[in-house]
């Protein structure tokens, strides 16, 4: 695919950005964004040494503390991307953006430099709209590298009028895509962003498991010892408008017989398969359950590592990142709508409600191995995220990501390379792993394969979530490259500002 | 009381201190902790200076991010003066400790700088039980001072002993206290530190109200758009032993009458009344409704600033801190015994039971002002706290402090001043106050009809909620003081480790 890719452009240093790169995302709580003294405009890449380094603690912060909830990250990376891109199509021969059609720069002005300055402004516009609270960050992200977050031009024959007119028409596209950005969509008042407007209520409560085949919200414990009931997050993300297919009700996973408890054998089977998965959990199992739960360090850092060792350049760094970024965002909304339809049961409601006060044999708590405890006092590796089970949207997401990204750098191969020293393990500090462990997934195939079955190790998901989200996905990947082909060819038809659907 | 005070010891630089404080404990969020480089064993006072600038940050990031759910931040800040206070008895004339006997040192030793060393000995050993993931901040918060965290001397005639010996004590004596600190109250696997383990269900979901004299659990927002549902804070709190009196059964207060969804015309008064009070809220009403939701700047605060302007000795000051934490501590658990007792509805789901779709004249939200808008899009000028309404809790906490201070002090003057900058407001950055707004609390008197009357104000209690707490909860403040005073006249019977009640 790099044959789209633009003609100029220096290639990027990015291996020599990574440790920064790994820093910022790894420590992202521990850490305060220091003023990029030194970008070069020239040679740098500022989606990666500017804005990345300045958004990520943020979305730990303000959007997602535990990683988990993916649907607001993810509006969030790929309205940022999408601004990237849009604001630097005119410094490609051939490519158009998704939301504004800003003409052509001479190909003298395809510079990183141009090409940078106009990302950040764009990412500047998207930011004060998605994280206004934020505003003062990001006009002191702008200054740390001495542009002026008072610069307003809509001149199109400069870096900043693109960034700004781009960044802007953006926003403009997908403030009222159905996701409820402003808290406005059934209220006039105390706006609630984000907040559900389509009435999906629980059958369960977190109290009483009532109907054993249906999603029950979990307590999850907050820092010392605060409670809090889950809530589906954003039900009305099965309402925004994709950005590369029309109607997600053209896709569909099969009912989920094995979650209906009147099927009882198979019900009890597939609880099994997580509780054997549970009690057989090696350390390696650990850390990629603990890796693909992270949405950033697994789907936005194969991203990264993937342009690197390609040694793509700044035009097309952004176009696979966008690419990626869209392409898990569109599989998301069919995800939801799945989700919702089905509202199907957690393994650990399964497991309580099947065996109660039994004994069962399975991962006993961090640092506790495998031990015989009662169902009823069983944990999952990792905590639920706030939807119901079926399907898998960490599988769907890496399946669309993966596929774009194939098919955009025209190869399976990865050797994606991942290091976690002895104890750094987030769930068993100090105890995992046992020594430095460090494991390479040589294909986008083998960290398609790991992802999901990472769900079922880590007890989150029924085999049968996995499965599904692995035959039907990749096609998210495959519609999101031929939208972005069109985009970057030229051949995309001009797109309106969403509605929502 | 000051008679039974030390006779020795310097008085406290308090008010030098205070600007350090303050910004320490309203800049929590923003801030680190940086080392005490220059702490003067001497002259200082370690529990403003050493310990508090440590503990502070961490209670809002790690124990109540809203710093509403107070039962948790409590018992914190009640383990650790306590702490304080039984490490350094033996530096008194006369005073025991509560959980241990550590006999008496020589006058001659009584210095400020070996009971600072006693209390910050103490505080570590309470901390590291209460939160063992800060354990490195423990221990670096020693380390800053000069001391050495790895000495677990239990030597007697050394301040660090008293302090180790003190600690390890208060920690023996509260850790089965009955608020499951351990998770281990009702579970052997997978400890739920402080999870209820009393099998408390709201009768409501925050989807339907259906039972309007009960609680609801509110949808809340965390960050940019992910909701939680509201779970009653440790409902087990009723359940733990009290510091002062024997039974809370021996107390009550009548049933909530008015809350009563039966009993028509009351149960649309009061909520008439919320409605009245927030569409009438002044600039003053807010800042001080802000000012009592956050236990630590107006319990805390008021306690350092009557020690300061009181001219209290170090032992005075660790005292009175103690005894107030205690007040208030013991009047919780009658406060959760009632609270759980009655279950009553908050007025958010009342109001929006009574008026539905229709337009009321309330508070519109941050920068609104007073407007015109539906029930339903009503919300209460603070969120409320994590559980039911009946009787107010902050009311009784500040009545049961505010008691015990003023007669430890031996007078109801207070003057305790408070100064919001233009544009201050938690609630309303930018817009409250208009102007620079400063308030004295004349009395304790004047502080505590503040405080209960805010709870109105501010949209979270019902006025009958206020006024019974208002009226039982001075014993609370009583009994705190007689058992102090049989500590520091060393009546007091020795105490074994509580075992919950």
């Amino acid at each position: 695919m790099k044959t789209v890719g633009p003609v100029s452009s220096q290639k990027l240093p990015l291996f020599k950005l990574l440790p920064l790169v790994c820093f910022s995302f790894i420590f992202l709580n521990t850490i305060s964004v220091n003023a990029q003294e030194a970008f070069d405009f020239d040679s740098g890449n500022a989606a990666i040494e500017v804005v990345i380094p300045n958004v990520a603690p943020v979305v730990f912060t303000e959007v997602s503390p535990s990683g988990g909830d993916a649907t607001l990250v993810l509006r969030v990376t790929t309205l940022v991307t999408n601004s990237w891109y849009d604001a630097t199509a005119p410094y490609h021969p051939t490519a158009v953006g998704v939301y504004s059609r800003l003409g052509r720069q001479p190909a003298a002005e395809s510079s990183n430099r141009n090409i940078n300055i106009a990302l950040i402004y764009a990412s500047y516009r998207v930011l004060n709209s998605l994280l206004p609270k934020q505003r003062p960050q990001w006009r002191s992200m702008l200054q740390s590298v001495g542009l002026n977050p008072d610069d307003n031009s809509e001149d199109l024959n400069t870096a900043v009028g693109l960034g700004n007119v781009a960044g802007n028409a953006v926003v403009e596209g997908r403030i009222n895509d159905g996701m409820n950005q402003l808290g406005n969509e059934d209220r006039a008042h105390n706006p609630t962003p984000y907040a559900d407007y389509t009435n999906y209520k629980p059958i369960n409560t977190a109290y009483r498991l009532l109907f054993p085949s249906r999603w029950q919200p979990d307590i999850q414990r907050q820092g010392m010892g605060i409670y809090k009931v889950q809530q589906f997050v954003t039900p009305q993300y099965a309402l925004v408008e994709p950005y590369s297919y029309q109607a997600p009700e053209d896709f569909q996973v099969p009912y989920p017989i094995n979650s209906f408890v009147f099927n009882r054998r198979a019900y009890r089977q597939q609880a099994d398969e997580v509780l054997i998965a549970s009690a057989n959990l090696t350390e390696v199992q650990k850390l990629k359950s603990e890796l693909f739960d992270n949405k950033i360090l697994s789907l936005g850092f194969s991203a990264v590592f993937a342009a690197q060792s390609q040694g793509l350049s700044l035009l097309e760094f952004i176009q696979l990142d966008f690419l990626t970024n869209m392409a898990a965002f569109d599989a998301g909304i069919f995800v939801w709508q799945e989700k919702r339809r089905y509202d199907a049961v957690r393994p650990f409601s399964a497991i309580r409600y099947l065996y109660g006060d039994q004994l069962v044999t399975a991962w006993g708590g961090p640092g506790q191995g495998t031990i015989q405890l009662p169902a009823n006092e069983w944990k999952s590796y990792l905590e639920e995220a706030d939807h119901p089970e079926y399907p898998s949207a960490s599988t769907c997401f890496c399946n669309a990501h993966a596929q774009s990204a194939r098919l955009y750098l025209g190869t399976d191969a990865l050797f994606y390379p991942v290091n976690y020293p002895a104890g750094s393990s987030r769930i068993e500090p100090g105890f995992t792993p046992s020594t430095d462990t460090s494991f390479t997934f040589d294909s986008w195939t083998e960290f398609v394969d790991d992802c999901g079955q990472s769900r079922v190790w880590s007890g989150v998901h029924f085999q049968a979530a996995v499965d599904e989200s692995n035959k039907i996905c990749p096609v998210f990947g495959d519609m999101a490259f031929e939208y972005m082909t069109s985009l970057i060819d030229g051949s995309a038809s001009a797109r309106p500002p969403s509605q929502g659907r």
